[in-house]
């Protein structure tokens, strides 16, 4: 959509607004479906090819407006949460169709997709343990809890691990900052020669500092041979699975209990928007469910609703499936696709300058939008030249540390970056290079 | 704003954003302000009168704008809460104001926030409890902590216990279903004898079962002597408190550690909005900060910046606070105080109507928005009415049980509902109180 057409729309949808602000007292107060309505009225999978905009406001008044508020937007969340796990190619275990056992649910961020996941795991185990040892304490039982994550994860596990109160392991990481199988299968293995208890490991596929991959082929059957929950973090990279020629990175999925992509990352949905999927729902609403008589429903017991709050730390939620129903019928899968594909040639076009200048090193392999690299020589120099690159205030760019060297990350997320843009970032960084260099102190 | 000023003003906005987006390229990659710029662009209270949208728009441009998404969402967040609170007439100490320790957040919902005030809780005890012990494990001091809440309390309260791993302690209420001291006083000294740690207790002000105000001017000081964390729960009736004649019913808070309550259930800004005021900044921010090189700044250390990731649990964060400062402006002190007003008569209109009509009880003192009232009779016949009513979709009304009884709750919350709803409404109600009651069986 183009700004013309977006003013255009965007006057619809106001008048829309307002229409119904307007004829509010004509609409009923309940809505008058069975539950699982939304799921016939509309494709069991997203487009391929893009479709248009009046096409999908008539289905606004078709398939949401009956079911209101709620429960369409839970409804059009579980399908559309199935639209996107079937674009990833995830096994049918973590899609909730009609009849299965896992499925997805919107979080804020993969910050509590990664909490919510921890916490599953943590009753499940104490759970686990009470059964065979009934005499131990919960307390006791927490305290020998152990969970695990690379080196290299984001800080928000490190954080799940402190609120949920159990031990968080960094797992030391191999030459292209992932985890192997060998030496999380060791740590395990020490720890419960130690008398602890693993029992959680967060797999990160797209590290924040370099866009690494820890391999879940390996370390997948680790964790079920163990009873270990293994969850993926993949906040970043998880859009690109979209792309076949990116899917393999995926791989060993089947074996993770938990899987969350940020949509919101590099997905065109806006802010915010953190998928997550499980494999089995109860796992995840066994965990902490409460049940007071305000909140209580006819159908809960019917195993036909899906009750989100039981599966997230707030109570209420928003309509947050309705941008990913527009964005993914707006772009369809090819569109979506067509997007990723873009801004992975885009970074490879600016590792090629990177590459074609001596002065430069790569400092990790290529795989996304993330370019990792830095000048030849010290850590002062590299920061030097950061700090110009920021006082100069025309690109952005956070650096990160791999193997003890401080490391640019130029990273490629806009909408509407385009070749011309990577052209001239580069210019305006080499010629502040240039100018540094120039100094008599290097 | 009527429905007719709202489709000129959404075409505005709307051009505003096609706009922005076409001149994006114009606009600067940083932001060129100090961090504490915003605070001196706008007053340092919300208008007592409305002001126009003309005016908030070119203060966008004006107050915003210069500072972009960051610092401008963090810093009018920061001043958008010192505005509320001034509203309430929060003690100084929770105003971050310029030298304040203390300050505001806006979380997503109630459940967030308790949570969020139970974790630095619990940080703080375990803290405190090894300072004088440092020969505990942490394990061994979580399992004897314990925190109280009304048995009239949220769901919420019970489930953020749960989260974080400690006992919670569920504190009778009485007849007015509110917590007092004296219970209170009690069960801590019982649990100490018993060799457990208080260290939290969650008051409600405005229970969802009955809107019952704990006597938080007796609590308070049992909590401050006893070094427990008071948490306010207000999530409903903290708006009112923006009314002088409701402002009696915060009294206490002075003793508290944190406040909360949702300005979007009630305060006409919409979902999510949970406003949450801590005393000492620091007690929140340091349970759980993370400080990963990719998410350092320059400005940090220096005590000048605000960085709300460590207040919440998500890391990434929505500009909530410009439809705080849009509501507060276009409605003035006044406007919201009217709106509080009119909501409160109308709860008063229909509670005159319950009490006329003998064949009705009123359940729970009728001070706010919601009327508790019944059938004078069996749970069974009030069940039966309520199912009714739910049955021909005119109006929705959810239950509660209070001491025992079956009992419906009236709630006035839509900023459209006026006189003649509430009277419709009650038509209604006695119109199928009338076919109830007519037939053989009662």
């Amino acid at each position: 959509m183009d700004v013309a057409e977006f003013r255009r729309r965007g006057r619809e949808m106001v008048d829309y607004v307002a229409d119904y602000l307007e004829n509010l007292e004509q609409r009923p107060v309940y809505p008058d479906v069975e539950p699982g309505y939304l799921r016939s009225l509309i494709p069991t999978e997203a487009p391929l090819e893009p479709e248009t905009y009046e096409d999908i406001m008539k289905d606004v008044e078709r398939v949401v407006m009956p079911g209101a508020a709620s429960p369409a937007c839970t409804e059009l969340e579980t399908v559309m949460l199935d639209w996107l796990g079937k674009m990833l190619q995830l096994p049918e275990c973590f899609i909730a169709g009609t009849q299965g056992h896992g499925g997805g649910v919107i979080q804020s961020t993969a910050s509590e997709a990664t909490l919510m996941s921890l916490l599953a795991a943590r009753c499940k185990a104490i759970r686990w343990v009470l059964a065979s040892n009934p005499e131990k304490s919960e307390a006791e039982i927490l305290s020998k809890l152990v969970a695990y994550t690379s080196d290299q994860a984001h800080s928000s596990v490190e954080r799940a691990g402190l609120i949920g109160g159990v031990m968080m392991r960094k797992v030391p990481t191999d030459n292209s900052y992932a985890v192997t199988g060998d030496i999380l299968k060791k740590m395990v293995e020490e720890d419960k020669a130690a008398g602890l208890i693993p029992f959680y490991f967060c797999a990160t596929l797209g590290t924040t500092p370099s866009c690494a991959f820890d391999h879940i082929t390996e370390l997948g059957p680790i964790c079920n041979k163990e009873n270990m929950w293994m969850h993926i973090d993949a906040a970043y990279a998880g859009s690109a699975f979209i792309c076949p020629e990116f899917r393999h990175l995926l791989n060993g999925v089947e074996f993770a209990d938990s899987f969350n992509f940020n949509a919101h990352k590099w997905l065109l949905i806006n802010f915010d928007c953190s998928a997550m999927w499980v494999k089995k729902r109860s796992d995840i609403i066994g965990a902490f469910k409460m049940e007071p008589l305000y909140l209580k429903h006819e159908n809960q017991e019917s195993g036909l609703v899906t009750d989100y709050r039981h599966w997230q730390i707030p109570l209420g939620r928003r309509f947050r499936s309705l941008k990913m129903w527009f964005v993914f019928r707006m772009y369809g899968l090819k569109g979506l696709q067509a997007h990723i594909r873009k801004q992975v040639g885009l970074a490879k076009e600016f590792e090629s300058l990177v590459r074609a200048d001596k002065r430069f090193e790569i400092c990790a392999e290529v795989i996304m939008g993330l370019v990792c690299f830095r000048l030849k020589g010290s850590n002062e120099l590299n920061q030097t030249l950061l700090k110009r690159i920021t006082k100069s205030r025309e690109i952005h760019l956070v650096p990160c540390q791999l193997s003890g060297r401080f490391v640019l990350r130029f990273a490629i997320c806009s909408r509407s970056t385009e070749s011309h843009h990577i052209q001239q970032a580069w210019r305006h960084i080499t010629q502040l290079t240039f100018e540094l260099l120039q100094e008599p102190a290097h």
